[in-house]
């Protein structure tokens, strides 16, 4: 069951008053998750931010206000993991505030004015309030104009759930069975989800698109690999996981025999490697296993790996790897309008497709198997 | 009086069918001095030409049809200037062929699927047909398609002309008076209005703000130049040129007397020198007056230059020049949502307010002036 989230009209205005001389548009689009406002809109003064912990200080002064997610994501600051909770976790913080919405700088490395998208999660019990993202260019004005004086913004949105608000989906599976050991899995991952402002080309249709190739290739082999390769398109990544905690759940009694899991969520960008959790000496043997992709400069291995719709595998004790690839211009793109087509080197995907198909064939046909990921260490004692 | 035209709603989509397996959203912006369409949209299949020539060329194939006028200026291709007739030009020929409408696409050297706007002109007699802008990834996008077979584009646009279409605007102009020939003028202008979809800061904010500093500045001397420095921010250079028109029309007595006209319409960046229109030894003139921009690297003098506000003065035979400035991203922005002030970097624009207040000085100082613009040679008899 997936949720039935629909963006529907979107707009934003700077009102008059204050610093702003006259009417402005913002460029602005709804969060995932977000209701709607009333058709008028939301006509309320924005308050700046740069953290969570901003937020809970702010007191009374959240109250019935837009409370603005500011951050240095496009200005050479943090990267994506070190402000998308400002996205995710923020504007259900400004709720429980006493904001009346909230308006989250987009998360990306470049701008043409356009906003960009992504889930918003709201805690059992949170009244749910408008969001949106505003451009990085809009973004900046408010901070301006904010240091000159009040400003009121009127937000517009006609996204949200429909009756009901989850929906039946699935997971797209599919493998070439194992000569030898069968019942051991190999999995290899993409989400079909995407953003509805662009197309998903790079999020995550070219992983998508390597995955479905390389089990073609493996199926067109002489011989089938030692263990099951098995080609997972979970669905529903981008707005809850629930593609990949489905699979968890309802595999559970295979987990124990799957052998690793790789998931390609990064993009269409060349292959640089793999990053790797697993348990004491994984990292080297996926070295070892990445030997032939040294030609194309893919055989890299770093620590850390995996991906969001195999991170319930993980938890589970199987060793995950993620794609690691080239991705210097990934958030210029990612959740906007320009995530299409056009964006896929072909070359570049060819390339990550061969090492995704390689590893795929490594960790399926070598003797030995990752060391499994060691279950957390217990929490200390509360004294 | 100045085209009162106004964007409204607009929307475009791929409809199902041939080479399209499902809907998919376009992005778009109406051109201006488009009609809109009927509020259920403009539904019509797309054909494809590269120039003014092919649409003649289509004849019966025009008819009835969305004329899609694709070019290469996002990918290494021609300029500005050798693709915008395709957007002013190309919606008039696409109804003259008998078409429904026509798209353009943007003419942009960089994209995150932003339209960029402009004017169409419609010479007297033509059907006004709506015309849009596309984003060059859709352009893409729809010359991929039109390889595989024909595709339907819906078109819904609500912008069109006011009643009455035209209204009553103004230029706005200031002067220093110059302390010895107050009868000599030297020109120095910008353009007030822009297109809607940004905030104009590049085009021509930054224009407009290194003429009013310029005239400061002069005004500050403890003398007045030899001549008067008359600043002039223009009205309607994005639709129509009423301004230029209007000024050259209004001043006709004293243009025998202008002795110079310099516009800055090129961005915010930083200067490199001048360009320039005059008669027989002009350049060489200019290039000793810029010699105190030596040291700010902004010295340079091309020829063929001026601005399409002053064009009426040149025509009139005044020695035009244009600011000639640093603009490798200006197409980037230009025309686009994507206009707005943090695209400009004060140093560049506080060089570039220099070099403009330097030459005006030199232009209404010098004790020469500059040879004025001959008439052009008269046309060959017929035979």
């Amino acid at each position: 069951m997936v949720p039935a989230w629909t963006r529907g009209e979107e707009r934003a205005e700077l009102l008059a008053g204050g610093p702003v001389l006259r009417p402005q548009r913002l460029a602005v689009t709804a969060l995932g998750n977000s209701p709607g406002t009333a058709a008028a809109g939301l006509d309320a003064e924005v308050v700046e931010v740069r953290t969570l912990e901003e937020v809970a200080a702010l007191g009374e002064r959240a109250r019935g206000k837009l409370v603005f997610f500011n951050h240095a994501m496009a200005t050479g600051g943090p990267g994506y993991g070190d402000t998308a909770t400002l996205r995710t976790r923020g504007p259900a913080a400004a709720s429980r505030a006493g904001a009346a919405g909230a308006l989250v700088r987009s998360l990306a490395t470049a701008s043409l004015r356009d906003p960009h998208t992504g889930m918003t999660y709201w805690p059992p019990g949170t009244a749910h309030v408008p969001a949106a993202a505003i451009s990085v260019e809009d973004a900046e004005l408010l901070h301006r104009l904010l240091a000159r004086g009040p400003v009121r913004v009127r937000l517009t949105l006609g996204c949200g759930f429909a009756t009901p608000a989850m929906v039946e989906s699935a997971n797209v599976l599919a493998e070439v069975r194992g000569r030898e050991r069968p019942g051991e899995v190999v999995v290899i991952g993409a989400h079909l989800d995407s953003w509805d402002l662009g197309t998903g080309a790079i999020d995550d249709g070219a992983g998508v698109v390597m995955v479905m190739e390389a089990l073609r290739q493996l199926s067109l082999q002489p011989v089938a690999p030692r263990r099951t390769v098995r080609a997972v398109l979970f669905m529903n990544e981008e707005n809850g996981l629930e593609g990949g905690l489905g699979y968890a759940k309802r595999h559970a009694a295979e987990l124990p025999r799957h052998v690793a899991a790789l998931e390609a969520d990064g993009g269409a960008g060349r292959p640089l490697g793999f990053s790797v959790t697993a348990g004491e000496g994984g990292l080297a043997l996926v070295k070892r296993l990445a030997g032939p992709l040294a030609p194309l400069e893919a055989s890299g291995v770093q620590p850390n790996g995996g991906g969001s719709d195999i991170e319930p595998l993980r938890a589970a004790g199987v060793p995950v790897l993620g794609l690691w690839q080239e991705s210097s211009r990934y958030f210029d793109w990612h959740h906007s309008a320009a995530d299409t087509f056009d964006k896929v080197v072909p070359a570049e995907l060819a390339a990550s497709t061969a090492a995704m198909t390689v590893m795929a064939w490594q960790l399926a046909e070598a003797v030995e198997t990752l060391p499994r990921v060691p279950p957390p260490a217990p929490a200390p004692a509360k004294r």
